[in-house]
């Protein structure tokens, strides 16, 4: 007998599959690491199915991915080993809304525009937004975050309680439904951004927000980046409690242009949104419009009727999509270093300049108000000469940030491709790290080969 | 030669010492707890000292308890097992202020109102005030929070990065001076609440906030603490982003008269604290009018003149002192649930009846924008019958916490008086926080017979 038969056996046998179509699917995400099918895909509905399947695998040292819709950037549910990949997204329940606590509990399958939609009712939305409608499983192995969280935090903030399965089939529960505590240690943050290598979550519950009374949404054009980048510093520092500020560079918006049909002026632009009682959102974008003036902004557009707010932020969201879509059977490589807020002109200056001067086709994008942006790279796989010189951009740019005091990734994680660079930011706390993951799963069977995992 | 001896031949003489006066000052914190003399006191300068110290340490197996001012509330400093009490306060330089970053670091015997005092001239301060000018490194150790913990989260959420000595004499650094980053495991939160019993703090980053341009505080009176608590939770729930939202109890404000010659209306009070731009705070304390006389507030009074308001809130950070004033000889057990906001009204009402029942000197204060509130209670440590029935109090109170979700420690930390309850809050997640001891303090050097520790 197989894997897929034992794991039939233990389940049922529509939970099983090896269907090659299927195992495709879970052999890759979104980004330019080269696809591993797993043997077998597996998909729990509760709890207790995936204790079982953690049991079955810890006994026979067989690889556990666990995989959300797959629209990660760094390869995490790459099944680099093979074993089982174990789809989360039948676990899709909404298990209990708390509107006066500003909580809900939620399976991992559940994805977030799924669950701002069940929240409208309430006058409630969850914050963190990476643009894709990730799982709330994923974003938390990842410790998402994304456009708003300058404002309301990543998901290391946002996430209040865990239910996880150990490798060991223990399960266990991290956190409560208080503010906060001083009880016990903080396991909660341990495994927000563990991407499965230190158990698999089966509960998450996470902190809501009111929606704001009034937003404005803005666009503000520069003449070079050097001046955008300038403009979203002296916001942040101004104190201006910005919801959202995005740098996004020419080519970008020329390729959102094509894709949408837009009509955007092919310049740096920042995207910006303020949120709050009206009168707040009157004040701050009054304040913002004096100090972009300052800091050289040519054009200055505010909208505040939620349709032309949406179209703005589509256009946003999809520039990563329009600029694949330019560069036919590519693979997408994403830079994601995040710098102190006063090193980001410098940073995003060293990056304009190492793409002219490697001939790099990439453009940046930015949450620029945390300090955070990527570099968007148009991959070819078989291309062996161009992966290496842009793996090589990529090594510039982290050890450029890891100087001033920064970090390789601020919210794509590290998967397989920022491994290489833990030692250098890490320095002797990497020891810690794999003595938790050894404790944690001494067999190294949740998603081995990723993060630190050596396994 | 003992251990003092050889202690002073490892860093010098004047850092070293077994003065009668000194070993008392570092037996006991703020609390009720039995004073222990440590063995000696030694005063480490840098990071380089109290990795001598802890070598040491480690080779004889000499407990080591870090010390700060002393102003705990749950005996974590209390040496149960003796040895080496490691009083941090002679490293106390602020090592870098980083103001486009909004960010400090500063060696852990740097006290909040110093800090507060140097950052001002910058327009930034540092927000968590948990009342008395405790240490940072303090601060950090219980994951303290406090009044403004309701806006600007607790140390958890403002501690960026530290340096730390491991049980082994190895310094690790976690973190770093990005504001966000999924690169690697997130250590930091593992070590702030760790109450020393994980690693030594030399180092801490923190967050900082730029001082609002206008603040307002107000006191709102009600006829009773149903009421109060009723009214606190409306205002959050009204999504108002208030700064601090604090429930005092009648015996409280009473105290305060005769401590301070104050003329406070003896009834239960919220201490209420609105900032941000001008416009903003003056929207939303026109907001908060409006639902705390709905909420049936008798009587509301605001402040803008910084005098007044800092008379306002002296008198709420001096209740617990002129509380213990009123009884003379007595210890102060305080308890420190926090439950859901949507349980808070229940958890206080629940805990006032138990306080007439019981017959409990205490009277509740409360943060109650967390759903965090103390009972303070004056315990006479010789009145064994006293507190055995103080002791049933705090676990009623704990009990009923856990039911509906939320914590036995809000903000004071385990210490001594809480380990008892870590099994009952934390269930089998227990194992794996005794796991994270084991492996990085085998010995049970590090606050032996603390938080969760056996040793």
């Amino acid at each position: 007998m197989g894997i897929a038969d034992d794991l039939r056996a233990l389940l049922s046998s529509e939970q099983v599959s090896t269907n090659r179509s299927v195992l495709e699917q879970h052999s890759r995400d979104e980004s330019y690491h080269t696809p591993v099918l797993p043997d077998v895909v597996v998909y729990p509905r509760s709890t207790e199915d995936v204790v079982q399947v953690v049991r079955y695998a810890s006994v026979r040292g067989i690889p556990v991915v666990p995989f959300g819709v797959g629209s990660g950037l760094e390869g995490h549910v790459v099944p680099v080993k093979r074993g089982i990949s174990l789809d989360m997204m039948q676990m899709q329940r909404i298990l209990e809304i708390r509107p006066k606590d500003f909580l809900v509990r939620v399976q991992p399958g559940v994805t977030r525009k799924r669950l701002n939609d069940q929240l409208r009712r309430y006058g409630l939305f969850f914050s963190v937004d990476p643009g894709a409608d990730a799982s709330l499983g994923g974003m938390t192995a990842t410790n998402a975050s994304g456009t708003t969280a300058v404002r309301y935090g990543t998901m290391k903030d946002n996430v209040r309680a865990l239910t996880v399965v150990l490798a060991s089939g223990e399960v266990i529960r991290t956190g409560s439904f208080a503010a906060k505590s001083s009880s016990g240690y903080n396991l909660t943050p341990l495994f927000v951004g563990s991407e499965g290598t230190l158990g698999i979550f089966t509960e998450i519950t996470l902190r809501l927000f009111g929606i704001p009374e009034a937003t404005v949404a803005g666009r503000a054009e520069f003449a070079d980046i050097q001046h955008c980048g300038n403009a979203a510093v002296a916001l942040i520092t101004a104190g201006i409690p910005i919801t959202r500020v995005e740098l996004v560079d020419a080519p970008f918006i020329e390729a959102v242009n094509a894709f949408k049909q837009t009509h955007y002026a092919e310049v740096p632009t920042l995207f910006l949104e303020f949120s709050g009682s009206r009168e707040s959102v009157e004040a701050d974008s009054r304040m913002a419009q004096e100090i972009l003036s300052d800091e050289g902004c040519r054009d200055l557009q505010f909208e505040s009727d939620e349709h032309a707010r949406n179209q703005l932020w589509e256009a946003r969201h999809s520039s990563a999509y329009a600029f694949q879509h330019q560069h036919p059977g590519c693979g997408l490589l994403s830079t994601d270093v995040c710098v102190p807020l006063s090193e980001l002109p410098g940073a995003i200056t060293n990056a304009k300049r190492l793409i002219d001067e490697m001939k790099i086709p990439g453009a940046i994008v930015g949450h620029v108000g945390d300090g955070n942006f990527h570099v968007s790279v148009a991959v070819d796989p078989a291309d062996a000469d161009a992966l290496r010189r842009i793996e090589q951009f990529n090594e510039q740019l982290v050890f450029h940030a890891l100087r001033v005091g920064g970090t390789c990734t601020g919210e794509h994680g590290v998967g397989l491709g920022k491994r290489k660079y833990q030692e250098a930011e890490h320095g002797s706390s990497i020891q810690m790290m794999r003595g938790i993951k050894e404790f944690l799963d001494p067999g190294h069977i949740l998603n081995p080969g990723k993060l630190i995992d050596e396994g």
